[in-house]
């Protein structure tokens, strides 16, 4: 294992601040604690805050910024921030409209979220959280009850940001994040394990001619250990697993993402993208919007994850919206 | 080595095809050759091109939209196009105002960019071609004569194209391309290497201690192998090779540029950038613009480079004007 590092108990602070650092005109670090603001913070609107395990990026922080989240409080590699992170996140961007939190479905994220919506509650901060848990692979695992939040998490992130952006209430904000996470279905594989700095060792072993269908965002395991297999074959299953499962159906319009966990080249994306295309084709679902890259990452891991989410004029105007972020920016 | 393709001989192919199925509303794939090609292609301007073995992307297709690149010409997976490639796309991206080669100073490259303008001249069609040779690692390398084109290339292409579509003459998109060219340094380093799928196996061996200093965008040699030491270390070794080399001086406002080379997690970009933006802060050196992530890319290699521009306020203007291409977008 190797890491461009320094020491690596501050792997994740000297990260921060390089994300400050290059993004001032976006981003500001919190005084006090682990979390990334907003740098112009408007008060006028919902809130929109999320947070996890670091070694995701450019999940949450690289989202903070104009039509997306207002905040995001990164936790050590793979591991839940704590809920005085999301109520000092929480003091510092919210106004009179409160707060959202989008919240991966990991069990220590939701518990943790709980707390502090407890605790800005009780300030009378208007708070409400919606779990995302769009995996599609296992029904509970490693550390979920239930499905994992994934890849969906990203588009929600825009989708609910540009809503809040565009002067949404909560109860508006929350229910189109109910919504979105409803119609939001995804998928991931795994060429290679990802290894955490304090771990100094990968996660996981894969033999040089298999794969994992079905991985979580933390190397956890899948649906199943396999023989490598060509990139259509893979695409297809799981895409057919996605597809079965909402169902999505002919006629449907869908934004299409293939994402990467961190070590895989674009050109392989595209690839992939491409085998996709060609899948959705013969089963008559029409691609309307689509993103390509490392959006939701797993450190150095090879490999890529699929998510599709049902399109509607309402989604693809708020898709469409003005964003500017690190890791997500077009439109002004 | 484990790629996620289905023919290795179609891996380039199929990935272009992904991209333009990814994003029909900014490129499409030239009829008969190799080549992206802006969509919307306005015939009113100088056409911008480039391109370049495949295995780098986004660069350069991922680069062709509005703002940036009209087309661009994948070879192989590090391999130059051929010179009908670049005939032919820009043939169909070329009006009256003619065509710029942005050309990255690999021996292959040059000689058929030289060939493509030639029989373009020939009939007529006004061309020019500039040579990109930002890298201080080595003076000549394994595809190279004089120094090597890398980083430096994507932010003459954003520059660049910028000029182009506020409508510059030829000679005045060529003028500027020389003059980012002359002030654009860059290096980059690698912890493992990349594997080219035609060859099924690493292209080198680094040792599970050590790294790579000055390496070029094709694993290709560079100034020294040593042991692997602490990011800040590594940073400030780059970093004062490129400030020395121009040199960029106190008072200097620069475009301060890490990039992935494909492998490696964003968190440790961002990590590297902190180190970065204190060296420069500690010389004088003052970051007016920032740009984190994989924009040219040596397939799965895990490494960075760092590329320097120093600005001024026509290339902050420039830098700063709407793009819209899969790889960069912002501002409309």
């Amino acid at each position: 294992m190797k890491k461009i590092m320094n020491k690596v108990d501050d792997i994740v602070v000297e990260s921060l601040a390089g994300l400050a650092a290059a993004h001032p005109c976006l981003v500001k670090l919190h005084p006090s604690v682990k979390a990334v603001l907003r740098a112009d913070a408007p008060k006028d609107k919902v809130a929109v805050i999320s947070g996890g395990g670091s070694g995701h990026e450019p999940l949450h922080g690289g989202y903070v910024g104009v039509g997306m989240l207002d905040a995001a409080c990164p936790g050590e590699v793979f591991t839940s921030p704590t809920p005085d992170q999301m109520y000092e996140a929480a003091k510092a961007v919210s106004g009179d409209k409160g707060a959202l939190f989008i919240v991966k479905n990991y069990t220590g994220d939701v518990m943790n979220f709980q707390m502090a919506a407890d605790l800005l509650a009780a300030e009378g901060i208007p708070v409400a959280q919606v779990v995302v848990d769009d995996d599609v692979a296992v029904q509970d695992s490693l550390y979920t009850a239930g499905r994992r939040g994934v890849g969906g998490t990203v588009l929600i992130e825009k989708i609910v940001g540009a809503k809040a952006e565009a002067g949404g209430s909560l109860d508006e904000v929350k229910a189109l994040c109910e919504k979105v996470n409803g119609q939001v279905r995804s998928m991931g594989m795994a060429l290679t394990s990802c290894a955490v700095p304090a771990a100094g060792k990968p996660t996981f072993d894969l033999a040089d001619d298999e794969m994992e269908i079905g991985i979580g965002i933390h190397g956890e395991p899948g649906r199943e250990r396999m023989k490598l297999k060509p990139a259509k074959e893979i695409v297809e299953m799981m895409a057919k697993a996605i597809v079965d499962d909402l169902p999505f159906q002919a006629g449907d319009e869908v934004l299409a993402f293939v994402n990467g966990m961190g070590g895989t080249p674009q050109m392989e994306l595209y690839l992939v993208f491409n085998d996709l295309a060609n899948y959705l084709k013969e089963k008559g679902i029409v691609i309307g919007r689509s993103l390509v890259g490392n959006y939701i990452t797993s450190l150095e891991m090879q490999g890529f994850s699929i998510t599709l989410l049902k399109l509607d004029d309402e989604l693809k105007a708020l898709w469409d919206a003005p964003v500017e972020t690190a890791g997500l920016r077009w439109g002004r």
